[in-house]
């Protein structure tokens, strides 16, 4: 949980990073494309700004590391960004939300990382500001995860060198929500691999890593699920930068982030049942344990009150006779028979 | 749960099956007919087209087998698909959804399908075209669930044959979910067989079998649910393409499909108090084991303390009497009767 | 639950019954009256029509046992009466539902009936067809239950002969609604009966008892819930065949269900607290068991330790002194007593 | 709960008082007053009329007594109301609701009244009838909570003189909501006392006592749940009697309806815990007791055998040597001593 | 809880305080300032009223302890508030809310203060008066929660001085947000601590320290969940006192409300995960103790029983052979051996 505290008392719009920092230096780069041409270069934090922007091509700002706030700062002054949308993009405790402004829609969402040291996922926020002719994404880290969008810019693939800068926005949109599917599919096998451990060998740090998935789906979940209503409300058009054509395909977004959530709901059901079976497994196993132990001491407790009662120093008549102790031996060995065949008859066994 | 993750980074409209191939080939037929007439044929890839269908005959274009993504999406070029419903259309992870296309409605169910080796329920994906006087469906698998619907238009029975296309769609998604009666009635009969095993035998192996009871009526939930939001849609007549007269038979498909989802609620209750009788079963078990042996325990260990009493090497007057023997035994016996009165007097054996 | 699966591929409109047969024979009656009159006859089928009924009279026609599919399908087309409505009558799995087609309001409703050798309740179908100056009731049984709305038609009690034939409905309606007071009542006194037996004695009869108990109120629940519907869309009156008059009543009606609803949801609740008051109470009946014989087991075992000690076959110095048996007892007894006191102190036993 | 069957059959608005029967007679008394003056004085029942009350003043017609049907319905035919809201007036099952009638406001709601012998809260039903410049009021039992009201009224306290019946209707609601706080102030400190009983002492009496408070609650809530309804209504103004001045002060007792709702709610979570604790600490203190035991048993299991062992009549070396016995009993202490170590370090005594 | 109880029966409008007195004095302070000055004053009860504050500035009156009816009353009869609104100010167990009046806007939030003694968060209640130029603060305690606020004022950072009452009560509600941010941080810091030490040694305490951290949190939640509605409806400008510039800055504390919502949901959540780590951390341990007791019993169950074959007072040949004292052993430690052995091959040790 970021500490959002550091701010407190402050007044809005003030300019603090919260959150990790990731990069050694912050990095802006400008891919400009029109049907025919594309270039991609760095963009001197100085130069930045709207006004040079060439109307006829589409542009996407891309910033990487954002923990520097003066930098991050000084070039949304020079973009005419609002301060308090600099104050969230600032944030990566920020949830998932869209906003609409008078030139531009700021939004932010939550994007999955594969994080391979530590073997598990991490969520880093994303912040788009779409304009007329422009997409400015802010990044905690480097955006491996644009890559295939970049090449189809570069390879001219599919519709994106003909279309407008709403539909760059749904491309970048649709490759983080198609990374959710790879983090649940990831999630999913190492369910599937503790599954069979959970009947086999109930210990309780499978109990534990158990709980870990599920609150990590659980925030996987409440990532995906303010992500619906920004693709919502891009549907339903309430701002005139997307246009009717984009429309289709925010649709289809809206589709798969619905697919993410029901996945996250199924896996969250499969490990809510897996909790209970683990704890029905392990009364179970010690249930056998007791089960079995109890039968041994209760079998040879009749047998020591009797090699007792011999044991007595009183004058007993049957002592007399030689043929006692192979007999008490059969004696014995019946009642452990007649208990152990009682006890399998009952089942107990 | 299929793996939709192979699509990620591709552009929008990228035709890629998600699923498994249940078919060697892919098979496509046209069933045209009319009041008076009607005719089969399989369709060759090369020559389908939605301009040479006869208007005044309803057409149904059936596609069985969509792991072949080539050929699909050659199909679905020539018939004007849109290439994000051919997406949706080869993905089976799809959730069942409807959409609203210019000159067509789209939509995808799930239909029940039983698997006579593994003794269970597959869900496999249906998609229907729905056109002025078309409809075009694609099916993972061949469509044996459709025959009786085949039936009653060469046989002339019902009001199929003097009616629409939406009327046949209506008849395919009827018998889709009278399937799903028909799995909920073999997991009901299913859920009868073991509800005595529960309570005279509970194994954990039975627990098992209740749990993914419980999660094959989660997944039939699951499929059922958005059909009542199509149903609901298609009955608004939200689509010119659904007649006025059609309407009342859609109300009633929407009625069936709210009772699928009551019996499957009244399965899930049954199957949680399962559970809940199965945990109190096998602790009842536990405990009435625990406690006879228990109490066996109990009765003998004042006896073997008074035997041990007279094992002592040490002289004691009472030893002298000759008489000791016997009177021993019937205090030892008379000790061990009035705790199993005790016992039984407290109920607790 | 009735077996829907009969069904799947016929056509809609298809007459099956799906249920058990209660009476031999189908039985149809016709009551007519006015302010000044009445009559009761039997119906002939080939007789049945409602262009024969008398426009100034209220009629009823009563039809009791609807096993016979080919009787009702004659006497609904003789009626008028769409196949589609036809089928829903003939299904007592219909859930409870009002439709409203052009010249009649077609409604099913469930009735608990008491029979008298299981000692439970059962929940019957009761379909109702409210046209212009006529009732058509359809009921899968005798219908000794509207016995007080007939006297009331021949003792000309109440409003009930001078009002018109939604009023007749309404009084129908009442009575059935009545019914689950009577149902839910006698469950109160057999919850009210057991409950003490569940502190006293718990058994897992009773649990399994009051699991039953559970899963009737569950579905007296499923079978009232809808019929707030009914009432309420009655009330605002979207068809024109309910007068302005019967509204308050029809109102009045909607709040009998709403406190059967909040009956049922009070015995819901208190039979769950009589789960957790069965499961601790167990437990803690076990805990009894098991401490008692326990702190006995204990107290016995330093005792069976010292005699064992003396019963070694090994030099003593102690064997020699001659008070050395009594004052071992005397020892021992001292042991036990501080084992009491001190098992009392901490409040264990 | 009220026996609400014994109505069923009956004709709508036939009179039946259904509750237990709580004062000798019924009372009926007037209270008239205005800015300058006020009157009180009994009702003869056959005097009881609207048309007879002063149009410039505001009449109280208190009824303390409601078990006898008659008088009633007598009155209720003088006072010209409606023989359904009649009926709802004797039903004491009647759940809390509010109804707009031509001339009159119908409602009825539940006062707490707490009964010093049983030292529990009872449920009483008021129902209440707003005219133009009347209100009547009809109590199960005497009326003493509206005593505050009648010495305002007389003292000319507050504004009540100088406004209209809608007012005094106002008054009348909040001093039932009042005592509300009052009851859930006596269940708060009940619930405070015993709070550390449950941990100390957990035995089964305070958890079912704790249910029964639970319960109570439960009734407390579904009580004042309906009664935000009511108040919302009035708010709302969807009744004419209701003056604009007035609308504030029923704001105000929607809002205290709001506060009891939160205070219920706060309860029920605290009870809902304190469950949680009573079976945890029952659990723990069963854990202490048998582990304690165990470990007594576990010490003297090995000292026993090994007693046993030199208790065998066979020839050992050993017991030749003289020091055998105190060698053996150090052994032993050692032997004790180690398991108690061991068992201390494990943290398991 | 406070007492709302000592209201009952008082009429509306009585101003009595609710809770506990925490100054000794009331102080009130008039705090004016314009976009070239400001002023800071204690205010006398006698001197306050609207009528005499400059137009041309921001007035922020602010009142420290409502311990004193008396003085609030005169108070807010010389600022002209309804005494439904003072009452409402005295009652510190009002739950948080928004209202709306003529001139005015009246609203109760809840402010989180750290109380060092106790180590714990208490709740205390501010109330705010909006008016056309001023804002009226009524605090339990002394406010030092507002420094930053007036330090703003004071060195006129950011727009405050600019501006008008409307951003100041932005101001005001911003800090107290994010004071709610900084209360999460150390509750989720007291969680951390106690999360190792609750899987390492769960005793009793942790738990109950568990559950008093969870009903922190519900307070928590309860004070924060209708803040949304006030910052809600202040967004959505129902009273034209908030100007349309800082329209933006409520939905951006709409925005942190909802984010300490959603911390408070993902702490809580975390809590009951960690309840259901205590009891299976507790069953676990509890299950090792009693596992390992229970095999050593096992162990010298068996090698008891035959020693005290051998301390029988009967004649055995075997007694005869001279190496039988070792042999036996021998045997003994390989019936131990095979025990252990058998243990630990299915896992039981």
């Amino acid at each position: 949980m970021p500490k959002m505290s550091v701010k407190a008392g402050l007044p809005p719009g003030s300019l603090v990073y919260i959150g990790e920092q990731k990069l050694e230096e912050v990095r802006i780069r400008l891919m400009s494309y029109s049907e025919t041409d594309w270039s991609e270069k760095e963009l001197q934090l100085s130069k930045a700004s709207l006004a040079g922007l060439d109307k006829s091509s589409v542009h996407w700002i891309r910033v990487e590391g954002i923990h520097d706030a003066d930098t991050i700062g000084q070039l949304g002054r020079s973009l005419g960004i609002h301060p308090l949308v600099l104050e969230d993009i600032l944030n990566t405790g920020q949830r998932p939300k869209i906003e609409n402004y008078l030139d531009y829609v700021y939004m932010a969402v939550k994007t999955v990382v594969y994080d391979c040291q530590a073997g598990k996922f991490e969520l880093e926020q994303e912040s788009f500001i779409l304009g007329e002719n422009y997409v400015i994404s802010f990044s905690e880290d480097s955006t491996a995860i644009y890559d295939p969008v970049l090449e189809r810019i570069k390879a001219k693939a599919g519709l994106i060198r003909t279309t407008d800068a709403d539909y760059l926005l749904y491309c970048l949109l649709d490759v983080i929500v198609d990374n959710y599917f790879v983090a649940l599919e990831e999630l999913g096998e190492e369910i599937d691999a503790i599954q069979d451990e959970l009947v086999t060998n109930p210990v309780p740090a499978t109990m534990q890593f158990v709980h870990e998935l599920k609150t990590q789906i659980l925030y996987l979940h409440r990532s995906i699920w303010p992500m619906r209503e920004i693709a919502g409300l891009l549907t339903r058009r309430e701002t005139l930068l997307v246009r009717e054509g984009t429309e289709l395909y925010i649709r289809d977004l809206y589709d798969h982030i619905i697919q993410v959530m029901d996945i996250t709901e199924t896996l969250r059901d499969i490990l809510t049942g897996m909790l209970d079976m683990y704890l029905s497994s392990v009364s179970n196993r010690m249930n056998e344990v007791m089960k079995v132990l109890t039968i041994i001491a209760t079998v040879f407790i009749p047998l020591t009150f009797i090699v007792g009662v011999y044991g007595m120093n009183i004058a007993m008549p049957e002592r007399q006779w030689g043929w006692w102790y192979p007999v008490l031996w059969l004696i014995m060995l019946a009642i452990a028979g007649a208990m152990v065949v009682f006890f399998k008859r009952k089942k107990w066994w």
